[in-house]
């Protein structure tokens, strides 16, 4: 296919020079091309399909960037990039050094906020619009939001507040595709469905007319009848009741009637509500049809889609933890799994399958989440929180306020932790050690590989406590898997070598890196396995016998597992060396997981180097011993 | 007066046994009980006048405790507590050792969950109501929830999950006082208004029946237009679009609607919400006539009321910020000030009074609150949002991914941070050092005294980037106040004395405490003034004529300012004893605040027991020199 069209369009001020009948052909352009480059780099795919007319309407109807337009979660953003200057770097997507997979401030002026968690627009829209009234600017503040990003409490929020403010130009589009990652859940989605189906609106239009028509005598009661009704028993939609003009269902697949009514709500100002039907992965059959799969897929050829990998995969951590959940639940009936809209990335796919009953999706409701596994471990019940390292921040009160002070029995298996990769600073996993560790009654594990991932949950679940088990994105190195559900010591580290002059203080997956370096210059390695409670035996006796510690974690250094280690010296008055290996303090953009690791020095030849910087004279010693 | 009939209830169980004409002197009695007993201890009052009525109803009806009752925040939670065997026991109220001014598990068992942060109870009360479900167990779930919390998303993705959680029981009891602390805001409380006005619901219900009587011809078509409006228009309320029968609105201090209605909702169970209207400070004529002022004081006499005090009392932290937010709006035109429900409590009348445009009340709404800030910021306006030290726990993620990852210029001012006094754990203000530490671009705060708050808010505000200031509950000591506004540079600590031996590296408003062990033993003593960025050159030239340092904060230990002071000297390979004073690993129940941080070993007695614990030897030295 020839992008002749497209290729013309460098900037929005391009595309609003079009003519009107130059649209349609432009985007089926436009999708071809984010089919084709996708499957080429990875990415997403679903949620981009389904928003091509959309972008296309918003950069012809508003004067992009003076008007600012805030994606929410940001991953249905590529046509938005494609048409604002960036179709050319598309081929370096999500890869180190190239595009961002979400809206970015630094990337173009085009992007108005940084998204990638959900349901943060239009609280940033509203900010934006209160920011230009005071300061008398006239110009339009637009949030596109999905239904499931709708059901997050903070959405709420912002309309609750957003109800209440006046002389906003704040444009709230709900891009209604009836899927979010996982499926929909919840009662705002019936609810959507209710209105998309028409029988509450038409119904309700319709109803003083059939009246009028039928009963002519009554006419006049009728036309007051209707009045009333509009004005008292119909505010008639929930975000009507929030003070927003509510105009729509409209089909967001077709130029014809967004066009209009975009440009009718430009002209109207004030709090405007559009809801826009569109389908995900519209236009490519197979997304269409299973736009689950084609959410974020990897490489593929269009031609044929996604296939089944052959060769057996080496199973990812996220495997291990939902074959875990499953063995678990068949061991243990209180077992209960809740996950905030993340069945696929969580790994509760089979779990959901084999035990409905004992499934929780809530949506997109980490606050939500986590109060609602309180309450179940209030009744002697076992919930088990399957939720990201990063999306947990959401939660953190509530695992602080609910769960830890009432120190109840709630397991959180913390997927993504770490770096992220492809996903980069938005994802990053890498706070959680930190911001767990401050917190008293946590049981904080480590696991080192796929087994003790099994292991560690089993033992955390066990505890009658609140407990969290991190593990990183991706594949481990392929350990061997005890498929019995054993459990191991809270708080207890294992030596895994014994070694001289430095002991080699490893919290998680870079064992087999740390492993390398001990095996290489005879060091102490030691699988640390807990975070808190933290060995103090084993730390107390290493420090006899050892020169210094290296403290070793993938997560940010401040406040990290190795000033865990620091703290306990300090607190036993042992004087000695650490080293703390771990992230440094900065945000990390995307890019490979493996290639972040070697970076940040997380690999086997950064630890060797920073090792040899700190202790180099001893380790030339111990080399030459 | 008696409390004759009062004094006979010492649990639901006995109250249940009362004849039905008993309960409204028993109402007369409990008031006038609860005005008794919190005017003596201090406490909250508006809101336990309020439920007066509502408890008795509910214990009446339900079996509690195996029916279980959620009370959300729960300072409206004193009747309950007097009513389940706790009245004796009321004249300790959130004095240290006595009771809670909070629901608490491990004080009753009639306290089904902990409360204390807002919108929390729908959540666990489902939870709850789930794990009976599963466990074949049947019994009432109940959530006692106000209006303003009503207005937190968290509740609203209870209610999300709620309405499509089958076979549950689970009833909602809105309490709608039409006053959270703050007067409410936002759009939900327009809303709520409506319904009671009765506008909404009368006119719809009345409407078929007006065109019955003045068209008798069209009776039956009329009777069909009701049925189908019913239908189809009406799912009428907000809370039904969610799934759950709404009953109300009725009146809350009148047993006579209340118990049959509980009686109803009771046999009907599943979802139910009812709408049940009090009044804060009800009984009680200057309560009622002003709530806010009689929301939470301190001793009063009840017949004449709350006295201003008249001798001038010091400025608290609270008014030093306010005070300062007013004079740096009136300097800069760009400035916001955002709060989340807590106008008062954050010291924010006076800046709303003198700049209503600027001033944002978001509600209950802290995730809301902080990336609304954001939009701002990136606007090039100045927002500055006020919230207290434990609430930002509820913003984490907004402020690690919306405002520190984007770099945006938001300043926090963390008011209550450390020992809160008898609000106890839940509100405990000591981990945001350790959250706020380890997310990159932070700077944060910890000013010594009243004047060092001002100008270290001022250094924060003109730092173009996220800032957090942190600052406890209550008063300073009485520093003079600069009245111009003054910055200082940032990251920079402050040398207040030049001793041998240790020095005392202080974090915040224990500084005269260490500064009466310096004087008394010698050592050098540093306000830190900025936990991050540290300042590194200060730290490494102490080191060099010191043999010890001592990290002194009102803030956890793990994670804390004193880890970041180990985290530097160890990635500068500086061996250097630290002793790291600062709060244990463990939740601090409510009590007096100076007793608190005595028992903590946080006044000048346990800063020096602490040292000569540590460095015994090295203080005799010093001593006998």
């Amino acid at each position: 296919m020839s992008y002749e069209l497209l290729e013309t369009i460098n900037s929005p001020q391009q595309l609003r020079a079009l003519e009107r009948k130059e649209l349609e052909p432009l985007a089926v352009q436009l999708r071809q091309f984010i089919l084709e480059s996708v499957s080429q780099t990875g990415g997403h795919l679903s949620s981009n399909l389904g928003t091509v007319e959309l972008t296309i309407a918003l950069h012809y109807v508003f004067n992009t960037p003076e008007d600012r337009i805030v994606w929410d979660v940001g991953h249905q953003s590529y046509p938005h990039k494609i048409l604002t200057g960036r179709r050319e770097q598309m081929s370096g997507l999500r890869q180190y050094g190239g595009l961002s997979g979400f809206p970015k401030r630094s990337e173009s002026a085009f992007d108005a906020f940084g998204t990638a968690h959900s349901s943060t627009s239009i609280s940033a829209a509203l900010g934006m619009a209160v920011a230009s009234r005071n300061a008398g600017i006239n110009r339009q503040h637009i949030a596109v939001i999905g239904d499931g990003a709708m059901s997050a409490g903070m959405a709420f929020e912002a309309m609750n507040n957003a109800g209440v403010t006046p002389d906003v130009n704040l444009l709230v589009i709900l891009n209604d595709n009836d899927m979010s990652i996982s499926p929909p859940v919840g009662a705002l989605n019936h609810y959507l469905a209710r209105l998309l189906s028409g029988q509450f609106y038409a119904a309700a239009k319709n109803m003083g007319r059939a009246v009028l028509q039928h009963m002519p005598p009554v006419l006049e009661l009728a036309r007051r009848f209707e009045e009333h009704a509009k004005g008292m028993i119909m505010p008639a939609t929930l975000f009507e009741e929030f003070g927003f003009n509510y105009v729509g269902p409209i089909d967001g697949h077709d130029l014809s009637a967004l066009l209009p009514t975009l440009q009718n709500l430009r002209e109207l100002g004030g709090l405007q509500f559009l809801h826009v039907v569109t389908k995900k992965g519209q236009g490519y059959k197979l997304a269409e049809a299973d736009p689950v799969l084609y959410h974020g897929p990897g490489k593929f050829d269009p031609e044929v889609g996604i296939q089944k990998s052959k060769v057996p995969a080496k199973p990812t951590f996220t495997q291990i933890f939902g074959q875990w959940l499953c063995d678990m639940a068949q061991a243990d009936e209180r077992l209960v799994g809740i996950t905030p809209a993340m069945r696929e990335g969580s790994g509760l796919v089979e779990f959901e399958k084999r035990f409905p009953k004992r499934y929780f999706d809530v949506g997109i409701a980490e606050q939500h989440a986590v109060t609602f596994a309180a309450g179940i471990a209030c009744e002697g019940q076992k919930p088990v929180v399957a939720i990201y390292s990063t999306f947990l921040q959401r939660g953190y009160d509530q695992l602080i306020h609910d769960v830890a002070l009432q120190n109840l029995d709630v397991t959180f298996a913390l997927d993504r932790a770490g770096l992220v990769g492809a996903d980069g600073a938005t994802h990053a996993g890498n706070y959680d050690i930190a911001y767990l560790r401050c917190i008293p009654n946590m049981v904080i594990a480590t696991p080192s590989d796929e087994n003790e991932t099994r292991l560690l949950l089993t033992t955390c679940y066990e505890y009658l406590g609140p407990a969290a088990v991190r593990y990183p994105r991706g594949s481990g190195r392929g350990s061997d898997i005890v498929a019995k559900l054993e459990s191991v010591q809270i708080g207890k580290a294992v030596v895994r070598r014994q070694g001289k002059r430095l002991a080699l203080l490893v919290f998680g997956t870079l064992l087999p890196d740390a492993a390398q370096v001990a095996d290489e210059l005879d060091f102490t390695l030691v699988d640390m396995r807990f975070v808190k409670p933290l060995d103090e035996e084993t730390l107390l006796d290493l420090s006899k016998n050892h020169e210094g510690f290296v403290t070793i974690e993938e997560a940010c250094i401040m406040g990290g597992a190795g000033s865990a280690v620091t703290e306990t010296l300090n607190a036993q008055g042992v004087l000695m060396p650490v080293l703390q290996i771990g992230l440094a303090d900065e945000f990390i953009d995307h890019g490979d997981q493996g290639l972040l690791r070697s970076k940040a020095g997380l690999d086997a030849s950064g630890i060797r180097a920073s090792i040899q910087r700190r202790f180099g004279d001893d380790i030339s010693k111990v080399n030459a011993a």
